[in-house]
């Protein structure tokens, strides 16, 4: 398994109109076992993105999407930038689907 | 929903064996969402955990479950550390239990 953290600053005032893009797009993601949107509760512009991939190439796969091609697009000139990036090796847990 | 994300890091050498008392005491966490174990790839004694609640207070009371409360008697000798804690609330995502 492949898993991604990291946290995503909004331009001020944006944080709702891009949960709401992502929100959007990545409910059909193969390969994606699990993608927990998050807001940062001491930053009103962050949120934070977990996500569990069965492999990497799933991950980098899904940037190619129509959907996600789409989303980032649209979300790109409303972000102000990337920080606290982790990628891991997710090895279990509870609501990972089984399989 | 109550979300958090946070780094472990291990007495040196004892990362697998933390990871199998952890894994063995998160099945059953009455409000529990998500709970996702994962290895940090450039640091070999590091973990992340990252949880969804359905409430802060579900989380609370977690720390009271006997099998909980076992994993941490065990685990604790063998903890280094944590770090890079962060509170948040998850505004939704994928393989998150509808409900």
């Amino acid at each position: 398994m492949h898993g991604l953290i990291g946290k995503m600053t909004m331009v001020a005032g944006k944080r709702d109109e891009v949960l709401a893009i992502l929100l959007g797009s990545t409910t059909k993601m193969p390969g994606c076992l699990s993608y927990i949107i998050a807001k940062d509760l001491k930053d009103e512009n962050a949120i934070w993105i977990t996500e569990v991939w069965d492999s990497a190439e799933s991950h980098k796969a899904s940037l190619s999407l129509p959907e996600v091609k789409e989303a980032i697009s649209k979300a790109r000139p409303l972000i102000a930038g990337f920080s606290d990036y982790v990628t891991t090796t997710p090895v279990g847990g509870h609501a990972l689907p089984k399989g």
